[in-house]
């Protein structure tokens, strides 16, 4: 069932192709190569590389939906464009897997998004046809732009395009880079990928206009008639753009959301029709100044079940590529939730009791687990778009007439909106709860994605609450306690991870601020862990036990305001003490405690474990875990190394 | 001279009233008394409020241009709407003098931007008028969407309105505002005060877009001929009203650009008629849905000498009220240079060696002296306006081309682009040069716009270089170093402050990454300090020395990579150690400081001055450096402290 009948009558990609031949995709090793087919040989090509891909990924998960909808795509860029010379950026990028098999990386594709393998993100340098790294969105007008005018600086004649999806448009970065870009000279192409999507639907004005250009608009019947009616006339269309778009200066001035911002606009047009799609770039090419080509794709196009919900498909895990069922290696039923959904039940249930709750996301609704509420309680959940910086504003605004929103997003992408944090909320003493999920290293998304910071860069502000949870009914008791109001600006981080206990549901208890926990008392070493972490260290310490080491536990559960008593206890009874965290050492709460120390007379050293001074790349979390010393093995090897020095 | 004549021919307040009665302006305490004033009353209010606002910012110095044109604006948003209940939130703020002084602060507004004084910004904390906390620009829309949804959610029935700019609206956030607020059923007003400004002229292309819609708009000549045509007979303009705005589901569907956000749109109108302008504020009261008033000010209206150079009257200094001339306590010519101005001359002469050199300001030339470069090399200079995600993320684009880009940003809002240096530069190991300004405690601005976090911040983030000049020298060859290119996303920070020589124009030198300076050696104490701040220590070792007590003093110029041939030294030889920073003290260089020393087992106490974990608010500079504790008499306690307990 595709999406769009009436847009894709003929779509020929609408089924899983398991039987053709192979041999286009292994003659094509580079755009070059590509170049050199026919548009029968490249049709075909098209439908070898889905069906890779669509195997590739029920082996080895990723982001499958938006890699089919950009498959089209990704094979006309670059059948037209002269790369590497030429400039692709794709924005985001996790839809640009057709991109990389075709530049070269067919052969690597198994080892996507493993340690070691190729990123599931454009990156620089993992190939020149990679223009830009990317990996959170919006930033693709921005680079773009900058490209253009690098080039035009350089005298360089290349070409540059940007490809932004219908989600990430909603994002201001997308705004500040087409208002730039529309007063500056360049030969800029924005792509507009529209596939009504982001990870969930697309939400917010912008998306609603799109679409009632797409279905309604006699506007762009006229102006995609005008242009087809053209096409046969080669050097009459080539006079119009010579002297002025027809379109845009002729009756229907302004009469475009993107003219008024100074682009040219083309479309909609059909973006998994790659013949067509390959004619109209051909043309675009040479039509100067800003541009931008609105293209329909579809999430999922060519693999039926990804059509049917493309949310799930945005990046399922394994699954049978013929049935197109889940191969999950967890029973939920046995396994301990995930904190995500911890979250997402707990804010219905604090919800149904606290009328002032609302829950707040920037576009990622299934991901946090906010769907749940969502569903429940649409009237009080607010899917702002992709638009952080928005969404904390936002926040603000509604904690000054006392609603409490909880404000759910990704630890990596609050990075986007640390001004607002700051200026909107703390500053302001606003009672707004961050919900901060995949904090801590992230795994297979790689280095833009790692949740790392967040512990240093919040720090720095005063009259914030930094804590978190170090399993479930941690979590659930500081989301009732945040609930309660009164205390500014309050940050739970937790990890993308499940939790530690089966029956999770226990009843809520207010947990005193800055406060933790001594878990376990000891004589040698004092280790303090925060958060999820903490599991590890007491797995450890348990096992030091057994060789003689005795090793105090605290959980420090805050991480702003510190819990002064037991780091007093600590400096004053132990010489050694270890840190534990799933952040950067450099400013993290190691660091914290260490301040804290000094500023107190104790000359305790401060072993501190976590994240270390570098870019962490893809791989599996506990293998990234393992590389930065602070799994099992490294707390262990930590503990006893100390010992040993000091005994 | 008015700044638009054909727009403004009866404008009655091109000229300084200095002998009006003042009786109404004491008269007024309260938007209460505004409301029992005649109409002609009401505009010799508005008179008299202007002569005042121009005479205490004569000897009071503030935002005066902006202030005054939105005079009207404030007087007839407190005299339409029923304050406090009904929520303004003013964009950034620094116009909303005059809604300060309606709002019961005529008595205090000679205390406005000093120590104790009331802020130069709208304050939840200091008015329950001002509905939102401001001073970063682009807040508004988010804001006050906030604040509508949780009346919604209570129930109550006040109206919600956002005063922005149109220099704000270049930035994300509004965007991401719109897009949001389009759908979401609220009867939100967004008044757009277009005055073609931000603090410099405002740019982009929403900018022109504006003024094509200003100058040229059959289409909004019409609509404001209907609206008003229909003014007389309100009953058929309220049936328009109630099933839907003739205008938008007219023939003039999607013809705006905020239409097509979802907004109606009405204007534009004289928003420096103060009678018109009420007029339409009523009007507008009864119209449901998100909408968006376009009014056209004059920056410094009323005031001759602000109407011809608006950039300069934004925030003058001191100034004679009758001449408008400037009243300096300084002569520049015996005065070292402040480092705007280094900054502003010495990129001109690198960018004249090296043509790879580019600067980028998002909306700030003057204040931050780039517009010297601006106006000598106008092809390599670039004001993307008040966007400064885009600005790093554009900075990024062209660096990929071999490009090195000055991102000449302030501090305070480098916290808006934090996830872009991180994502877009750093990990991407991309050249681009951040000259932060006014790092550090900034003064009047106060709490919203003190730079006082970028080390912590920063601190976090590996493969990035941040260093501070302690001088003019040094702020000089640490640009020249920049620009060599090679070392990433490399940090300059410096204050708003005059450096130290008269005579600075010394020859570049390439100063090693990670190297700072013995500056003296001594025995008893170390004192390590960042940039300028470095200069009070200097004076006050200077006076210990003479008290007996030998202070060893370092400038450690980076605070990534610390010299650490250096800090070896100091934790070796020192058992205290003093950190002295122009920033907060969690997570600063003190604390990266203690956290090499305990790494490589030294047990030096480190005290540390700097910000304390409080939010600054505004002052002088001196004052709030004393406050702090790290201005010449808090550094000099702190080495007696020291010596007297340790001796």
């Amino acid at each position: 069932m595709c999406w769009f009948p009436d847009l894709y009558p003929g779509n020929m990609f609408c089924a899983i192709m398991t039987d053709s031949n192979k041999e286009l995709l292994y003659e094509i090793n580079s755009p070059q190569d590509l170049k050199l087919l026919s548009p029968d040989e490249l049709e075909e090509y098209g439908r070898q590389l889905r069906d890779f891909i669509v195997s590739e990924l029920s082996e080895n998960p990723g982001h499958l939906g938006s890699s089919l909808g950009a498959l089209e795509l990704g094979i006309a860029l670059q059948y037209v464009y002269d790369t590497p010379g030429d400039k692709i950026v794709w924005d985001v990028g996790h839809q640009a897997y057709a991109h990389k098999i075709i530049t070269g990386r067919r052969d690597r594709f198994s080892t996507n998004r493993k340690l070691g393998g190729i990123s599931g993100f454009p990156s620089m340098w993992e190939s020149e046809y990679d223009s830009f790294g990317v990996g959170h969105s919006s930033t693709s007008i921005s680079a773009a732009l900058g490209i253009a005018i690098g080039q035009r600086l350089n005298n360089d004649p290349h070409k540059v395009v940007a490809v932004i999806g219908d989600g990430a448009l909603t994002g201001g970065l997308a705004y500040e880079g087409l208002n730039n870009a529309g007063v500056e000279n360049t030969d800029l192409l924005v792509i507009l990928n529209d596939n009504r999507m982001s990870i969930d639907k697309n939400v917010g004005a912008m998306k609603e206009y799109l679409l009632q250009m797409t279905t309604s608009g006699k506007y762009n019947n006229f102006k995609n008639k005008v242009w087809k009616s053209l096409s046969d006339y080669p050097r009459i269309r080539r006079s119009f753009q010579k002297f002025g778009n027809v379109l845009k200066h002729g009756i229907l001035q302004q009469s475009n959301l993107f003219e008024s911002l100074n682009f040219r606009y083309f479309g909609p047009v059909d973006g998994n029709d790659l013949r067509y799609l390959i004619k109209v770039l051909k043309d675009l090419q040479s039509i100067p100044g800003p541009k931008l080509l609105h293209i329909l794709t579809t999430k999922g196009n060519g693999y039926i079940p990804a059509l049917e919900d493309p949310t799930k498909w945005h990046a399922p895990g394994k699954f049978d590529p013929e049935t197109g069922e889940s191969i999950s290696s967890y029973n939920d039923k046995e396994e301990p939730p995930k904190y995500q959904e911890v979250f997402g039940h707990t804010i219905v249930e604090l919800a149904e009791n606290n009328p002032k709750i609302v829950g707040i996301t920037p576009a990622m609704p299934t991901g946090c687990s906010l769907d749940i509420m969502m569903e429940k309680m649409p009237d009080r959940t607010f899917d702002v778009g992709i638009a952080e910086g928005h969404a904390v504003t936002f926040s603000a605004g509604l904690a000054t007439q006392g609603i409490i929103p909880f404000c759910n997003i990704y630890s990596s992408f609050i990075q986007r909106a640390y001004d607002n944090v700051i200026h909107d909320v703390a500053l302001q003493k606003l009672d707004v709860v961050f919900c901060l999920d995949r904090s801590g290293i992230v795994g297979e998304d790689g280095a833009t994605h790692q949740g790392v910071f967040d512990i240093a860069f919040f720090r720095a502000i005063p009259d914030i609450i930094i804590s978190s949870p170090m399993n479930e009914e941690e979590l659930r008791n500081l989301m009732y306690t945040a609930q309660q109001g009164g205390y500014g600006a309050f940050v739970i981080r937790y990890p993308k991870a499940r939790a530690i206990n089966k029956n999770w549901r226990t009843p809520f208890s207010s947990l005193p601020i800055g406060k933790g926990r001594l878990l376990k008392d000891g004589s040698d070493i004092a280790l303090l862990s925060l958060g999820h972490t903490g599991n590890f260290a007491s797995l450890v310490i348990e096992a030091a036990e057994m060789e003689g080491i005795s090793v105090a536990h605290i959980d420090l559960r805050f991480a702003k305001p510190l819990d002064e008593e037991l780091l007093h206890y600590a400096g004053s009874k132990f010489s050694h003490i270890i840190t534990v965290e799933d952040g950067v050492i450099n400013g993290g709460i190691g660091s914290a405690v260490l301040e804290f120390l000094n500023g107190n007379g104790y000359k305790s050293k401060v072993h501190m474990l976590g994240v270390p001074d570098k870019f962490i790349p893809h791989g599996k979390i506990s293998e990234l875990h393992h590389i930065c010393g602070y799994d099992t093995e490294g707390i262990l090897n930590k503990i006893k190394e100390i010992y040993e020095k000091n005994k």
